[in-house]
């Protein structure tokens, strides 16, 4: 290539900001857009492009959205002063936030009638790999689709899974994935206090648990935030009320009955409901504690 | 020592027998028993000692009870022919099932009225790793009970985690254990056929969660099971109506709300009610595939 590659970051909450400097350590020419001009003008200090997203947006070969939610990503894509419209033939929207499969699809169709390429691409892996470009892509798109992203998906992602030919598969698997992780937080929460109501030391559960088959990816990450008493987000109680309650809606049109899900979402939104919603995720288990008079450390 | 350490091992189902091999290859002079006339017999034939267990309990120094439950454990030590009134004083009962943690303290105390040590030692990892003398052993009771109970503990665990100098506190953790254990094999059934719903194959969702955040090591274990249309049983579906019973259990009597198990145990009971309770556990999966009408591996 004579031209570098030319991508914009759309969203640099942690997700994005950790995607957009990872892009920029790839030598490609990236710019950065928040809600927050703070934030821009955060990344522009590290290498970040200068001007407006309007002036570039023609020029640009990729658009990574990482906002929160489809709401957010129709907005940004097809709002007033949308971004695809302003896109070249050719050019590709890779979409990483947690939506429905059916919402990308139609975000797929909509991009595709101004001739622009979409892949259904939501992440995976957390702040820190998202800083170090090892995140995970459920990915899904025309192969056209994947080619023009490719530089980006190199530069952002340690694994790439490709999951189809069209738009879909990557949301629906990303939801699969985050119906598991809720599902293990809320029963990290509720094994964790329900050992300690019985007298054990959180210690002694986590030391015996991440040994034994009762282990997850999440209750192995979350559990040591409740021995710490540290519940400075690193994903928030409220997370999970959006991805658990992305989860149900697909589970409710696809008539699909998901009572552990259910479950946990309720769990979740009781501490959301605490005033707990923008805690560490693993403030699940102060709703746990308050409800069988256990005291969590940091509560003594 | 000059004399040989003799240990019977009550119970010789799958993890029984295991454990009773596995007593065997450390050389130490092993009694098995069982209902069944031809699995004691089997184990005869692989090296164990001759004579009905009225003739050789005054000459134990220790007893590995790996029945069921509670019950079966009460009849074992203290039915009519109950092996705690004939054992030699000091001599130390080996408890292996899972129970109520205020019951392994019952049974405590009813042998320490006879002089006989009690060691609550749940026990984790499956019939392989029984077999192989590596299982894990979640370990109380009294600094005498441990050192009563140590070479059978030697030949039987590669971990023995030790939880507390009187009873309970196995017991504890071992409900903890299988709350999440039981959970996470329903969170599993939930995801694939949510997954399978959405058009993504179950070959495709294992690769991908078993390498992202929402990976258990139930997940990861029980899922194969679901791919291969495979239910031959190495843990029953009906297991879990009697462990998360006892949780559950354990749960009101502590006044704890545990709505994920409570969550996971019905769906236990329904692939139970169905039919399926002698299967193996992944056989959950079944009756979630049939309230949204997802053709299982194995279906077609």
């Amino acid at each position: 290539m004579t031209a570098p590659f030319k991508v914009a970051t759309i969203g640099l909450g942690s997700m994005g900001f950790g995607i957009a400097s990872s892009l920029l350590r790839s030598q490609l020419a990236v710019y950065g857009y928040d809600i927050s001009e703070m934030q821009a003008a955060r990344f522009r200090k590290q290498g970040g492009q200068p001007g407006e997203l309007s002036a570039v947006a023609a020029s640009l070969d990729a658009v990574v959205v990482v906002v929160l939610n489809a709401d957010q990503t129709e907005s940004v894509l097809f709002g007033a002063d949308g971004v695809v419209a302003q896109l070249k033939p050719g050019a590709v929207v890779v979409s990483c936030a947690t939506m429905a499969p059916s919402f990308a699809r139609e975000m797929e169709a909509r991009c595709a009638k101004l001739n622009v390429l979409y892949l259904d691409a939501p992440i995976s892996g957390g702040a820190v790999k998202a800083a170090d470009g090892k995140l995970s892509v459920m990915a899904a798109g025309s192969d056209e689709a994947f080619a023009a992203a490719r530089p980006a998906l190199d530069a952002m992602a340690q694994t790439v899974f490709e999951l189809g030919s069209e738009a879909g598969p990557g949301s629906a698997m990303k939801s699969v994935n985050q119906l598991l992780a809720g599902v293990h937080i809320a029963s990290m929460g509720e094994a964790m206090t329900f050992g300690m109501k019985q007298g054990i030391t959180p210690q002694k559960i986590f030391e015996v648990i991440s040994q034994s088959a009762g282990n997850s990816w999440m209750f192995e990450n979350r559990a040591p935030h409740v021995l710490a008493g540290d519940y400075s987000p690193a994903s928030a109680v409220d997370i999970w009320l959006k991805d658990l309650g992305i989860v149900m809606d697909i589970a409710k049109n696809e008539r699909f009955s998901a009572p552990l899900t259910a479950a946990a979402l309720q769990q979740f939104v009781a501490a959301s409901g605490s005033g707990w919603g923008r805690e560490d995720d693993a403030a699940v288990a102060k709703v746990y504690a308050r409800n069988a008079g256990v005291t969590l450390p940091g509560d003594e």
